[in-house]
């Protein structure tokens, strides 16, 4: 339709409403995907926001090439032999935008055939791919499932800030910046805020970016990533915290299979089954993968990659479980808010989770009086006067409480059975790349 | 009930469920928000996940101070002269934690009597107050409902990062930090990014945080916000960007009548109608407010904050609407991806909405093409070769497009009828501010 001498946009259909259009014509709009020719006709794979449909072009119809937009005017067909019982015979192109070049990766193939690196310097373009398309359609759906879970559940969403005074984990692994003439931090996480939100709604939530600056250059390793944290207060142990995670991968698998069926299957993806998931302490569990395997034990207080791997297949060969939590961190490697554990003040009232082999959560239970969390900060030579308003929820009263906080690009990562987490985050920031 | 000699905590029943327990003893837990003695008896209002809930406790029951944490038996009885049908008969009151100290700042009163710099600088406390918790449920019911639209509507929820390597809005008003070694900045806005997303999906949205270093100390800006974004592709102009947050506001407060009633009512809250939003031009409104109220012009590029809330009052007088989107923003003031309009090139396609006076949203068309875009940064004098993998998607082919950009706090703030920004941030940043 031309108004003004301009082409304008129908975008009445959507492919969901074109069966019940069958007999008609329709106009449609996308990205010409894909063209294929034939002998006497071309096939053109149209990608619409979520779809790429597959329409029928006969001789006569100039095609614009690959990467152009196109509103189209096309034939719904009644075919039985389709999937979805039609096909769309084109009765007419319009252009409304053509690219200026044509992209030096080939991205219409069944998966984008290129090194890492320049599937990331192309992202703009790659993320186009089908594949690419579908892996953060289905991180969508994991948020969703999320939320959907946590609403259910009586959690608040809250928006904590990201520029801060001081950061949560401690250590040398925090972004800093001059915040007009003050030294200030970018969040490790929502870890204060959070807290003080449970003396607030009992239970909260937050799904936002978490800054680590941590010079390691792994397949696991992002210095931005997307943390999904939730804190829930009136708790008898932490061992409610790993209930109501369970519960929630579980509501999440379910919300995926009903609501994101065509991208599991263009992944070709089988999700897991999710039982109750089995728990081991630390210690137990690095006895087990050392005898298993024969290794020696270096390091008492913190897993090597390894030995989570180990960890993974023993579990597994013996449970069927691929997700194992492992409880009883040592105090020493937690970080200053974690509940020593009252039995053994050398281990903490606290957990990981591990996917797979990769650890994708950690959480627990926190200090929650002024007294313990005061001692404990003088133990490890802080300074309490500088986490005042931190402290102030303590001293004015809060419940028992804990939570977690879970890596979404890694859970995604290992979901979806890729080695990289890069290829699960939109955008990656790592010690090397700032671009996209 | 006590387990091993400590009080387990008894979450079976949430206040919804109360009703359906008439004639039964429950537990119930919360913190103790506030105690009424009276002639023989006490009120005792408990603080739960959403609600305050009076229980009605004996002489003989002793009540743990204020901001305690407790676990209370109680027997539901029936009473109709109650809201709720039914009131609540302490027969036994576990302390889970007491308060170190009493809050120097009354917080269970109907609001927080004090300066706007002690709400903010006890925040972990003073978000306690009904009023204050009832200001960040809507603020969540808001999120909520643009959520809802915006799925409804075909756009796909992404998290873009916050680290990166130039600014959106260019300008001094940025922060910037060391990235391992390498200048990078805090994101003012996803534009770049959410540009990217709609070559990928058509229609995308983030509801996410955004940085800007001014050094404004004003009572509506904030150095971090929560912006709320879309963009949307297959576009013929504008104006369709401002139908799509009109049905999304309109959807948004029949979301909130719908599912937060109890914290409108709390906060003694009208929510205002919305039809259709008028539209008037810049230039137009310019010349409207200075004949209206006989000012001079003095800046034909911009409003003062003082035209904006002038305006307000012609456009509410003549239409009866809160809102008034103003248009056709000149060139100059507009970042470098605005879209000129073609009849006349000193003015952009593109729009702010004021909402009660003051700027609640910026959006537009952007440009699509690679060469419009290529030479309106040549003509602003930017080095092209520096936004290589922005340009990307405009050499590769994009449909024309655009969206916007929707402050939450701003938002918010307007529709609860404060005065200053800071009442609706749940953790403010501002010049003077980075605690809590």
């Amino acid at each position: 339709m031309k108004v003004n001498g301009i082409y304008t946009i129908n975008n009445e259909v959507e492919f969901e409403e074109l069966a019940s259009h069958i007999g008609q014509a329709v106009w449609i709009h996308g990205s010409i995907y894909k063209i294929r020719k034939m002998k006497g006709f071309s096939f053109v794979l149209l990608r619409t926001k979520r779809n790429v449909v597959q329409c029928i072009a006969s001789e006569q119809i100039e095609i614009p090439c690959e990467e152009s937009c196109a509103s189209i005017l096309a034939n719904v067909v009644k075919e039985e032999r389709s999937k979805t019982g039609w096909e769309l015979h084109i009765e007419e192109i319009n252009i409304i935008s053509t690219p200026k070049e044509i992209s030096p990766i080939v991205i219409n193939q069944k998966k984008v055939d290129t090194s890492i690196e320049n599937l990331l310097d192309y992202r703009p373009i790659t993320l186009r791919n089908e594949k690419e398309r579908a892996i953060f359609k289905i991180q969508e759906g994991i948020c969703r499932g999320f939320r959907e879970f946590l609403y259910a559940e009586g959690f608040t969403e809250i928006h904590t800030p990201k520029i801060v005074q001081s950061g949560a984990e401690g250590g040398a692994n925090i972004f800093s910046l001059n915040y007009f003439g003050q030294e200030a931090y970018l969040a490790q996480s929502p870890q204060f805020y959070k807290q003080m939100m449970v003396g607030v709604y009992e239970r909260v939530f937050e799904i936002g970016p978490v800054f680590r600056a941590e010079k390691h250059d792994t397949s696991r390793h992002l210095n931005e990533y997307t943390s999904v944290d939730f804190e829930m207060g009136y708790i008898n142990s932490f061992v409610e915290i790993m209930e109501m995670e369970t519960a929630m991968l579980q509501h999440t698998m379910n919300y995926l299979l009903e609501n994101y069926s065509m991208e599991l299957e263009c992944l070709n993806l089988q999700l897991p089954q999710i039982e109750s998931i089995p728990a081991i302490s630390f210690r137990e569990a690095k006895i087990k993968v050392a005898e298993a395997y024969n290794r020696e034990i270096n390091d008492w207080e913190d897993f090597e990659p390894e030995e989570e791997k180990l960890l993974y297949e023993i579990i597994y060969k013996e449970t069927g479980s691929e997700f194992v939590f492992v409880t009883h961190y040592p105090s020493k490697k937690r970080p200053f808010y974690a509940m020593d554990s009252r039995e053994n003040s050398n281990v903490t009232e606290s957990f990981d989770l591990l996917f797979r082999g990769l650890e994708i959560t950690t959480g627990g239970q926190r200090i929650h009086t002024y007294e313990e969390q005061v001692a404990k900060m003088q133990a490890k030579g802080m300074h309490t006067e500088l986490f005042e308003s931190y402290l102030m929820m303590h001293k004015y009263g809060m419940p028992p409480h804990g939570g977690l906080g879970l890596g979404l690009e890694r859970f995604t990562c290992k979901l979806l059975g890729y080695e990289n987490v890069r290829y699960t985050t939109l955008f990656p920031r790592d010690i090397n790349r700032l671009l996209p």
